[in-house]
């Protein structure tokens, strides 16, 4: 990405900034910089409550603002978050009665979700009265009637007569919600670590969190070392079914991956593992039930059946995890077949329940999860797009990494990003569809996908792009990048093939909300928005991806980016107790729609790897 | 079993299902889905009260049905579930009123209570439909749907997936209350054993049940090891206060007692010990305590403090016990200081809150448990007797074992009873309390105490009993076996000293007693009933108990023996939720009374040692 057409965003009194692209809503800057607004009314303009003050920078009112605020206010610079969008680099105070929440500790996601901090591990110092004549109730009626009501494991229930009496009737209760889970000398209620993890199919994610402030204190990852054992999930599946020690196999690749993270987590922040207690994972379903080391067997036949939906808490120990000796271990609920509990975490980050429109969630990946609310009512479903957008199948294909073009536009040549300031090798999952999109643009690319010859293309077209559609094997490819030029000393096209890997994934994925949207009685237009989430989604050009046909037909400005949904989910879910409450909430009311049990599935599929004839909306974004 | 041979029968409204042979009785089949029907003519079809509606499916009335139902309702579709043998595929609807209320099977024990038999372990045969394009939810909920909600363990969920699948899915859940604790292949539901313990502080008795039919099996005891470390309890206190490894083998003595009984019971009743899932045990604070490995030094020390009160549920592994792997173990309820699970337990036998009038229980023994019932108020404590009731510190005493006189009466002379057809060597409790009490009535001992020397001996004594008054050292003792006649050789007396250990070990149990009435505001002739239980209480003479002050002043025919109430109440706990969900309520409403800590007890001590001077009744019972 391109930082240079990114304007800079001051929030006081924080001082956080951000770089956001013309055109953005200040809210939505807000959110990424971690500064949730009131907005009670949903962000329509009507209730006034987001209204921040422009210290410095360009910003014009809106006509909301004028009929919101009182002519003075707007003159001192206030302005409504909601409905103002940025054109140039602006300092803004945030006055505290906009601040979401009030005096609470607010948690705030990048996707705009705040919550308050509440997490499931407590701790309370205790000083008990020693027995006395007007006291001689049970050790443990004692510390009860102090910590309230807990259950005691057999093995606390065993230290617990040595300790009051040894530590003169004080300490640190740690608590899991109303379980005891360990008793600590002194007071050490202010030290309580968690960890939330994003469990992917190719990366492991962890981010380190003081649990009593709430805060972030690091951030690690690790690939997912499963890989070996095959790149998606399905293959990973196969060898389950095929091997019968591959299962203990890959739940010790998992572990290994998430003992290494939270030890590089523990260095990273000066943190001793020993003080977390507990760790919140959201992964595919495959990828959790792998960790717990469950039979998947069933998620490689149809129907996809999972060995468990709702949220399991397993003691850390079980899985030989290096944090607290009583710690524990929370895995998200599933909601069906393989949409599992990345997407719980997803939907709870994006908040897609409470925005009072219908809403579409979409992670694009090699499963391309999506899920429609509408009314009350939520689907889900899982799209199996293949690792296209990964780089992976198309002939120059690579990961985001140095080298790889991320950006694609066609004027009257080609202009490409590379990533890392490097020369081009090869194209990543972005460029892929911006190439698309720009291809169709320019009438280059029919309908059906096929990249039409020089002699085929339309009259406008300059020269230069015309001498790019080189024929190879009786087969038409654009090129991108001539050998002189790329980092390889070769050429880098986009091949015909490469055109029809994309239809492909975006078929299914399109094929997917298609379906979800029947179901609903809805078409595109009835949909308020669409919200992108995941590692690749937040790379995505959103007019590129609605050309190609993978979004449906809906103005931009109501396409939104929600981060990487499933770590911010296994962060509410592990400093909210209400938040895992509400996850729970999530996957047993949001109903699974299996893609491979549809009649129309096939039909849907075909049409949607067609491409869009046109594109609606002539928005100028550039992502 | 072939499912293709099978009918599928449903049962509503809780629109369970199983399946069975063709001629299966509904009855049976209506079990097997958990639901009990009421059967009061043993299923005879004479009651007509299991009657249920065939809802669908080809069902002709027997002759049973056209007898016992009136022809409206037969034509409604009203069968006798007793008499109606399953052709096809049935729905069933089972009115309210067929369902079991308090008819089925009803467990008595010695001291008169009675309990449904409804224990916490239960077994459950279940066949799932498998997954299908109508039904793919996971296989935990899959399970749930058909044997309802419960928690799963971890160990458990790792191998559901595959039992289910390798076992075309079916098989027998095994549930401890809400929680599985097993999967068994095939339909193992009639085969589910327990254990009730007396974990006494000298012996340890097993009984073993069959918790589906509820049938007793076997009972085995052995001593309780735990006596190389000191008779009483107090004495075990005293080596873990001194001593730090004495915790750990006191607590391994008392498991090698409680795995050699469970070992002996399955030999004695050919019952693999595997199919055993629970082990229920009642015994004092210390014992209970010891078991579990709990730091029981603050039983030493006034005030004399519990580690628990609540019961305990733990895993028959942790305390590797040999039973079912997935099998539990629970230890009753405490009251307070040394009053515990065994004094729930034998109030849970003993009915004593269900009476309706002012009721007190003794468990006489080193340890004196008293509880007073009234108006439900319930009181305990516990009264140090010391060992005299089990020959301990008596000159010549023994335990009630071959050559122990028993039992002692005075006439002309002196008529004993020796146990064993043996002759005589020395004397235990009940004799003890015998010849005391027989002394007193003869007017050879005075109200503090002293026995007369043959001078001050009454005129009417014969000159037989005047003869055995015999001066030693100073103090005059009364001679029951002459040397001539002894098992020994020797011969063997009461001695004076034996009469001042009876009235300290007398004088705390009814100081303990005496304590109870005054805090109700009651006189002896106020108590509807003295309820007598523990080994020892079953062989005492009621009037001898009374005339020594043991027992308050009222007429034996109130005086109940209750048996070894504490064995009973594991029993019922073993064999009955409801009972076990009572345990707890006893525990927790029972008001503990702490001697010690009483300021009058001093008093009540020393007036209580001394004997009375009359004894109101003249009942004739001997014992």
């Amino acid at each position: 990405m391109n930082k240079q057409n990114e304007i800079k965003v001051t929030f006081q009194p924080s001082g956080r900034s951000v770089f956001a692209l013309p055109g953005t809503l200040l809210l939505e800057a807000a959110g990424r910089a971690g500064v949730a607004l009131q907005t009670p009314c949903g962000g329509r303009g009507t209730c006034g409550k987001c209204r921040v003050r422009i210290v410095s920078g360009e910003c014009p009112p809106s006509a909301a603002d004028l009929q919101a605020l009182s002519a003075e206010q707007v003159q001192q610079g206030y302005r409504l978050a909601c409905r103002t969008y940025i054109v140039g680099p602006l300092t803004v105070e945030i006055p505290a009665e906009s601040l979401f929440g009030g005096a609470q500790q607010i948690l705030t996601s990048h996707a705009g979700r705040s919550a308050v901090l509440n997490p499931v591990i407590r701790k309370t110092y205790f000083h008990l009265d020693p027995p006395s004549r007007d006291s001689a109730v049970s050790d443990v009626e004692r510390l009860k009637s102090v910590i309230g009501e807990v259950t005691i494991p057999f093995h606390l229930l065993q230290k617990l007569a040595g300790f009051l009496r040894g530590q003169n009737w004080q300490g640190t209760a740690v608590l899991a919600g109303k379980r005891l889970i360990g008793l600590e000398a002194g007071d050490t209620s202010a030290t309580a670590y968690g960890v939330a993890f994003d469990l992917g199919t190719t990366t492991v994610v962890g981010t380190l969190f003081d649990l009593v402030s709430g805060q972030e204190k690091a951030v690690a990852s690790t690939m997912n070392p499963q890989v070996s054992f095959g790149d998606d999930v399905i293959s990973r599946i196969s060898r389950i079914r095929e091997n019968d020690g591959a299962l203990a196999q890959l739940q010790q690749s998992a572990l290994t991956a998430i003992r290494s993270v939270i030890q590089k987590l523990g260095e990273q922040a000066s943190v001793d593992t020993r003080h977390i207690y507990e760790v919140a994972i959201a992964g595919n379903s495959t990828m959790q039930q792998l960790l717990c080391g469950l039979d998947s067997s069933a998620l490689g036949e149809v129907p996809f059946v999972q060995a468990f939906s709702s949220a399991l808490t397993i003691s850390a120990q079980t899985l030989g995890l290096p944090v607290n000796p009583g710690g524990e271990v929370y895995i998200f609920p599933q909601i069906g077949g393989f949409v599992g509990g990345d997407t719980v975490a997803g939907m709870l980050a994006s908040g897609l329940d409470k925005t009072g429109e219908a809403t579409l969630l979409v992670d694009i990946g090699t499963n391309g999860e999506i899920v429609l609310a509408h009314n009350g009512r939520m689907q889900a479903t899982s799209a199996a797009a293949g690792p296209a957008f990964e780089g992976a199948r198309i002939v120059q294909g690579m990961r985001a990494t140095a080298g790889a073009i991320e950006k694609v536009i066609l004027g009257e040549d080609v202009i490409l990003n590379v990533i890392g300031n490097a020369r081009p090798v090869g194209l990543c999952g972005t460029a892929l569809i911006d190439a698309a999109a720009e291809l169709l643009r320019k009438g280059l690319i029919d309908e059906t996908g096929r990249i039409l010859s020089a002699d085929e293309a339309p009259d406008g077209i300059s020269p230069a792009l015309r001498a790019r559609l080189i024929e190879i094997n009786g087969q038409v490819n654009f090129l991108l990048v001539a050998a002189e030029v790329s980092g390889s000393g070769e050429p880098v096209y986009l091949w015909q093939k490469d055109v029809r890997e994309l239809q492909l994934a975006t078929g299914a994925i399109r094929a997917g909300i298609n379906i979800l949207l029947r179901r609903a009685g809805l078409e595109p237009a009835d949909l308020g928005s669409v919200l992108l989430a995941g590692a690749f989604g937040n790379f995505i050009r959103r007019n590129n991806a609605r050309r190609i046909g993978l979004l449906p037909q809906i103005a931009c400005r109501r396409i939104h980016f929600v981060g990487n949904a499933a770590s911010l989910g296994a962060q509410l879910a592990l400093l909210s107790a209400d938040e895992r409450e509400l996850a729970s909430q999530l996957g047993r009311t949001t109903e699974h729609v299996d893609l491979s049990l549809d009649p129309e599935f096939q039909m849907e599929f075909g049409m949607a790897m067609m491409f869009p004839e046109n594109d609606v909306d002539a928005c100028n974004d550039v992502r």
